[in-house]
C-alpha cells in the first residue's frame, strides 16, 4: 500500500493510493487502516503522510558524509529531534527564513514506525515497521554550527518535507538515493551505505526511548551538500519508492 | 486554575484541583477547558499535566548555570528539544539507563502554550502563555558530552517529569526555584536570573518555529548540579507554584 493523506471538503483524510484515484480509509497508525467504500481522484496535493509525535534523525550515518562534515565516523549512533511543527507536504514551500544565511536540503530515507515500540531487538525490529518515506532534513548551517545543538537550525516551520507516500512494501536494504536541486544532482548514495543500518537505528534508539505509531526515524544524508536559495525546486528520489519536491522561497 | 490531569475509571480526565477536590473538565488546550458537574477527591497520584507536541528546553538560561558548565553567557538562547515519549508525572520514577554513567536532575520553570502562536512580539508574547508548571530536564552527562548533540542525553524515556500542574495565575517574574535531592538542596535561584525572559524567549523560539497549545518551553536549570543514584528522591520546587518530586530506580 501507499499510504497517503489528501485534503477533502470534510478535512484531511487518509487514503491509499490506486491507479484509478484514492481510497479513503479510516483509523491510524496506532489502530491500523481499513478501507471505505468512498474513492476521490487523486488530487495535484497531497498531504504529508505523516503526523508524528516525533521525529528521530540520525546524524552522520553515511561515511562520506561524517567526512565532508568534518566529523569522525561515529561508533554508534548520534541522534536529534526536528519539531513536527517543521513538517510540510509534498509540493509545499520550503521558507528561508530571514538573515539565517546558508540553508541546505539533506535528502533521506525516513522509517514509519508502526506499533509502539521499546527494546527492541535485531530479530524483531523491522516488525515494528509500517513503511517508508522520503524526508529533506532541511538544515540551517550557520546555526547549526553556532549553536553546536540542533534545536534551532533543524526545526524552522517548513524545514521537513515529508512525503509523498509511506510504502508498505517497499525494500529499503540497497536503493540509490539522492538529492537534487534544480535537475541537478548535488547528493547522492545507496543506502546499503548506511553506517548503522535500518535495523541498528530501530534497536539503539528504543533502547533510549518508545516509539510511538507515526513516529518518523530518518536514516541520515548521503554525501554532497549545497546551499539552497530563493525560487530553487529540491527533488529527494529513492529508487523504488519515489520522489519527494518542494520549492524554495 | 491549577489543572491537573488525573486517571479515573473511564481514563484520564483534564480537572481543576480545587479545596475539596477535583472538578472535572472537557476540553483541551487548542479549545479551551470547561467544568462539568463532576467532582471526584484528589488521588494520591497525579498524571503530568501536559500531552505536548514538543517541549522546547533554552540551555544555559542561568548565567551562572553556564559558567559550571564551562560556556560562555550567550547573546541568545540556544534551544533543544525532548521527545514528548520522556514525559512522566509527578511521583512517577526516574528510570536510570543502564550504563549511562552520570545522570544529573535539571529543575525548571517551565511555560504552557494556550494558543497556537508563531512571530510573538514582546507585547503579545505572554498572551500565548496559557500557564505555568515544573519541569525537570533529566540529563545523562556523559552521552551529553560524548554526542555533542542532545538527542540521546535529554530523551531517555522518564527524563522529564513535569507538574504537579499548570497555574494559570502564577506570576514567573521573580520566584525562588531550587531543585533538592534527599531533602539536601543541590541547585538554585530566582527565575529574575534568567539571561533571556519569559517574552524573550516566547519571541526568539516563535520566529523560528509555530507554538501550539499544550506545548512546553523549559526556561533553564539555575547553578547546581549533581549527580542522582538509585533510591534518590528528587524535588523541584518554584515558590508559589509548587514541587514537582520524583523518585529514581
Amino acid at each position: 500500500m501507499r499510504l497517503v493523506r489528501v485534503q477533502t471538503d470534510a478535512g484531511p483524510r487518509w487514503g491509499s493510493l490506486e491507479d484509478g484515484g484514492i481510497v479513503l480509509l479510516t483509523g491510524s497508525f496506532a489502530d491500523g487502516f481499513h478501507p471505505t467504500p468512498a474513492c476521490i481522484p487523486t488530487p495535484a496535493r497531497l498531504l504529508a503522510p505523516v503526523q508524528p509525535t516525533k521525529i528521530i534523525c540520525a546524524a552522520r550515518n553515511y561515511a562520506e558524509h561524517a567526512k565532508e562534515m568534518g566529523g569522525e565516523v561515529p561508533d554508534e549512533p548520534r541522534i536529534f529531534l526536528k519539531a513536527p511543527s517543521a513538517v510540510v507536504g509534498p509540493g509545499d514551500a520550503i521558507a528561508l527564513p530571514p538573515g539565517a544565511g546558508r540553508v541546505d536540503p539533506e535528502g533521506e530515507l525516513a522509517v514509519v514506525i508502526g506499533r509502539r515500540s521499546r527494546h527492541l531487538t535485531a530479530a524483531d525490529a523491522l516488525q515494528a515497521v509500517f513503511g517508508y518515506t522520503l524526508l529533506n532534513d532541511v538544515t540551517a548551517r550557520v546555526y547549526q554550527k553556532k549553536d553546536g545543538i540542533f534545536g534551532r537550525a533543524k526545526s524552522f516551520d517548513s524545514f521537513c518535507p515529508v512525503g509523498p507516500w509511506v510504502d508498505t512494501a517497499f525494500d529499503p536494504s540497497d536503493a540509490a538515493i539522492q538529492t537534487a536541486v534544480n535537475g541537478e544532482v548535488r547528493a547522492k548514495g545507496r543506502t546499503s551505505d548506511m553506517i548503522f543500518s535500518i535495523t541498528d537505528l530501530l534497536v539503539w534508539i528504543s533502547a533510549v526511548m518508545t516509539l510511538e505509531p507515526g513516529d518518523v526515524i530518518a536514516t541520515g544524508t548521503p554525501p554532497g551538500v549545497a546551499p539552497l536559495e530563493s525560487g530553487d525546486v529540491v527533488e529527494v528520489t529513492v529508487e523504488g519508492l519515489g520522489s519527494l519536491k518542494n520549492p524554495v522561497e
